[in-house]
């Protein structure tokens, strides 16, 4: 392995120009629209300057990571993903980072750098390409999955996609990226060692310490010792498992955990639900399976795509024949079936939920099933997942979940790991990433107690620009980020009014009041009428409804005695009234929206 | 403890005239208009007819604990609580227990008995008297807790409490129900062995094993197993912890966890998280508060009326000037000062929750603050309970919680708890009840390692009616059961329906479009207008605004044209017209409500 060797660009994945020194290709604006507001001026900049990195997401949040790194006239950015919406987000398909940083410092962006494949760190890259023109560099699988997602967005354009193999190296502007192998829950998992005059920076993205890996090998601790030697300026490292002592468990155990569960389930049909991503999850299940002579059927769009990419491109090996379509599995007897499935967090509508709630089309549960959920909840989704086993259950399937053997491993390094990385990476600098405060909190405890001084320590939050130099780590300023809902085709079109407006429509439901009121007397023409959703159920609140009607009739009729119509102040004063009304009645506050129309 | 006693009821809380037999006063609807509808008839029955036991609540779900038993023309209720709303019930408070099998059955009912404080046991009681005038049996600190709660319900009468004490006996009808003490994580809670002639059910309420009670006394297991050598037909038992392998811890173990961190507390505030009712743990904390010097100031509405109730009825014990109010905190050093608080669950407007947004009126948080959150999150929770957590640490805050040291036990019974109290009643059958479907399942399969044949074993369900008696055990028949959802003042008036409303208007809002059209020629007099709430900030899609009002104008001028007006059809041709609209153009499914004034 050779420090700075030059990235072998696959050509036939890199679409810009040949002959383009394609790390140094500056990012653009796809929209001429978008041109004002161009501010970077170069200028002579000092030696040893301090490198900013500056986060758009992934702190105090599990999910949509992003970090940008500046130096001199070059900034790099660090992963793109998505995160799923909290329960006070609702109708939001999922939230990406605010891009209008980006945006200001699109000249000097050289190039996104992914470490792995997952949501979380990919999800926003297809709005990041839509807008903005900017070389990606990523492994091999990591770029067919990203590929995957941009068929998904019906990309018209080709977005300068550059494969990279761990142990490589990508000059991009003032930056030199190498790549470095780490295991994780996906395969083809890197991590960064973020070269630049003032110093080296490494970004270890998701990982874990899997001594025995199923395919690709253990972390390349070697390297990060080297690298470690060296000198290391700072450390961003996977605050995840900050709170679990001792290691996490290798991915073989889950293995060994299949093999004796699937021994048990003697002659029923085997069904094992896992992310769609963790390839080595399925490669054991397949293994196993070929191996106790069952066929496996895949059940859940993801699943399937993310298998067929995988078996492409060499990173899943399934015998022959083993792998059958999920409508023919009627065709076998329980006992030579499995069948894998997506559902493994509970999601409404996966392959799973559908099994529990009886409506998949082609699996129906009974008393021959044997099942197991091969994940742990994502925090929020507890309840979820449990409502989804009890429903299998009271089909009379057998479940096998979390609690009751080791079905699931983490992908995230635990304590004994985060503090062996630090020991080997010796940073001077320290940023616990990738994790909610509490995490951070208990991560930089942890590089406090392996001998990193707290005041080398440093934890950030979304919107902080770091600046780190031999001399210190400060934040030094702020950087616009935030929240954009994704919800259908809309972009950022939901913001804080719409969704407060969502939550109490959602509470209380909503009262719509019409009327029509003659032009010159302010009488009433026709109305008023009410009509509720989400309230009460009118028919059964008949007298409610009465009242209110005749509370709009006297507030109506109190304006136009008056002989004036302004129907702005008849709507507010009804507004008011039905408000006190109702909450004097019902003790809940419906929105209500009163409508008058003047004719 | 003798066998049968009858109770000695306490004259100040029996309500019911002098010289009845109390115990075989029958229920009473309270309102005239509800006589409709009594169809039970006493009929000659042949001996040994078996028990029947109905579930209205408790089982396959945590909450709204209700059970019915049935013999001869007597009718017993155990227990009558809620449930909080699950995350599709939104806007509701709480669910309690359909009640109409209770007006069905009110002329044989002879008493609710109540096996603890819990709202899950005792929180539908006040809806129940409200509509029935039934007589209630519980303990005193349960009676207390019950009062107290009638007295929020403003209640205008004077429901029949009763005051029986732990090893007592009250005759109901064709029942003898002995009250036995159990331990749990609030004092004065029971277990009833119910006598029929059919033979004794035990109903175990929630209850572990704690061999180091803080007071009250360990669970009398004495008399579980000398009624166990009389012989048990059933036994219904406290499901929740049938997970969980081993033993509950004691409730003692929590108060050294507590002393060792308030002395690594050192000079800080304190601040303890925790049940409002486990005065157990409250008295701990004083306990140890006081030995510290430390005075003691209570938040949260809840906690400072279940420590007066437990104050004023001796099960909490306050050594002379420990307790302080909370506004006069200030006048203490932080190194003085233990605050015991609500919000151990993450509760929305819970007094920690108010600290860790930094809107509570007393207490702002900051680095000297040491908060410990001595609860587990009931699932479900676990989501706003972190958050709190990661508030209150942004605040720099110094948080424990429960993955740190052993700052809460449960209160509920684990497999070896279970399974020692199975062997000891020696139940010749068994229901799990108080639990999901994964836990009554597990604790079957533990009742069945104990000896009881599978057979003798029956998983039920809410609305079963169980018949059991030496013969057998039978699914016997159906009862009304269901979800009423109380929403504010409203009490069932939020259904189906209603709730199908919320959950489509907090996912994607509603479009609300007002016209005027002429009665005669169906022409627009006025508008069309379009509205909406939670669906977009119309400001910022204004041109898709546009095309839904030209849109309706097109919809409209179409049925003017044919010239008839009916306001229906248009409405109806509106509706389905802009919700195609609007989802090819946002993959939206906003509510549409067209109103169509003729004038």
């Amino acid at each position: 392995m050779q420090k700075n060797n030059r990235t072998k660009l696959s050509d036939k994945t890199a679409k810009s120009p040949k002959g383009t020194v394609r790390g140094n290709t500056a990012g653009k604006r796809r929209s001429a629209a978008a041109d004002k507001g161009r501010y970077s001026k170069i200028t002579p900049r000092p030696r040893k300057e301090p490198v900013k990195i500056s986060f758009l997401g992934g702190l105090n949040e599990v999910g949509k990571n992003m970090t940008c790194y500046e130096y001199g006239d070059s900034m790099i950015i660090v992963d793109c993903g998505l995160a799923f919406p909290e329960s006070d987000q609702p109708g939001v398909d999922f939230v990406i980072p605010d891009f209008s940083y980006i945006e200001r410092k699109i000249d000097k962006i050289k190039g996104v750098f992914i470490t792995h494949g997952h949501e979380d760190h990919i999800g926003g890259l297809c709005y990041l390409l839509h807008d903005f023109d900017i070389p990606i560099y990523a492994t091999k699988l990591t770029v067919g999955l990203i590929r995957a997602k941009m068929a998904e967005h019906k990309f018209t354009f080709e977005p300068r996609l550059n494969v990279v193999a761990a142990g490589e190296t990508v000059t991009a502007g003032d930056f030199s990226v190498e790549f470095i192998h780490v295991n994780h829950s996906i395969p083809d998992a890197v991590a960064f060692a973020i070269r630049t005059e003032a110093g080296t920076v490494v970004q270890t993205g998701d990982f874990k310490i899997d001594s025995t890996p199923i395919d690709g090998g253990v972390i390349d601790f070697g390297r990060f010792a080297e690298i470690g030697q060296e000198g290391v300026l700072c450390l961003l490292s996977d605050s995840t498992n900050a709170e679990q002592p001792g290691f996490t468990q290798s991915e073989r155990k889950v293995g060994e955990t299949f093999k004796s569960l699937f021994t048990k389930a003697g002659g029923r049909r085997i069904i094992v639900a896992t992310f769609a991503s963790n390839i080595h999850r399925v490669q054991q299940i397949i293994d196993i399976a070929d191996e106790e002579g069952r066929k496996v059927a895949l059940s859940g769009r993801s699943l399937e795509s993310v298998v067929n990419i995988a078996a492409e491109l060499g990173y899943i090996h399934i015998p022959e024949g083993t792998l059958i379509p999920i409508d023919a599995i009627k065709k076998y007897p329980d006992n030579e079936l499995v069948l894998v499935t997506t559902g493994s967090q509970g999601e409404a509508m996966s392959a799973l939920s559908r099994m529990a709630s009886g409506i998949h089309r082609q699996v129906a549960i009974g008393s021959n099933d044997y099942i197991i959920i091969s994940a742990r909840p994502i925090p929020g989704n507890e309840k979820a997942v449990t409502n989804v086993i009890n429903s299998l259950l009271r089909l009379g399937a057998k479940v096998i979940y979390e609690q009751m053997y080791d079905v699931h491993v983490s992908g995230h390094a635990c304590q004994e790991e985060q503090k062996l990385l630090l020991s080997v990476v010796k940073p001077q600098f320290f940023i616990p990433v990738h994790g909610e405060q509490k995490h951070l909190r208990h991560h930089a405890k942890l590089a406090e107690s392996v001998g990193i001084p707290p005041e080398n320590i440093l934890i950030a939050d979304n919107g902080y620009e770091v600046s780190v130099s031999e001399d210190g780590i400060l934040h030094s300023g702020t950087v616009a980020s935030g929240k954009v809902y994704v919800d259908g085709y809309g972009v950022g079109d939901v913001g804080t009014r719409v969704m407060k407006e969502r939550q109490r429509l959602g509470q209380d439901g909503i009262i719509i009041l019409t009327a029509a009121i003659d032009s010159y007397t302010g009488r009433l023409v026709s109305g008023p009428f009410i009509d509720s959703k989400g309230f009460v159920y009118v028919k059964e609140a008949e007298f409610l409804m009465r009242e209110a009607v005749e509370l709009a009739e006297r507030v109506v009729a109190g304006f136009s005695s008056k002989g004036g119509v302004d129907a702005g102040a008849v709507s507010l004063k009804l507004r008011d009234e039905l408000s006190r009304l109702m909450y004097e009645r019902t003790k809940r506050s419906p929105m209500i929206v009163p409508v008058i129309l003047v004719v």
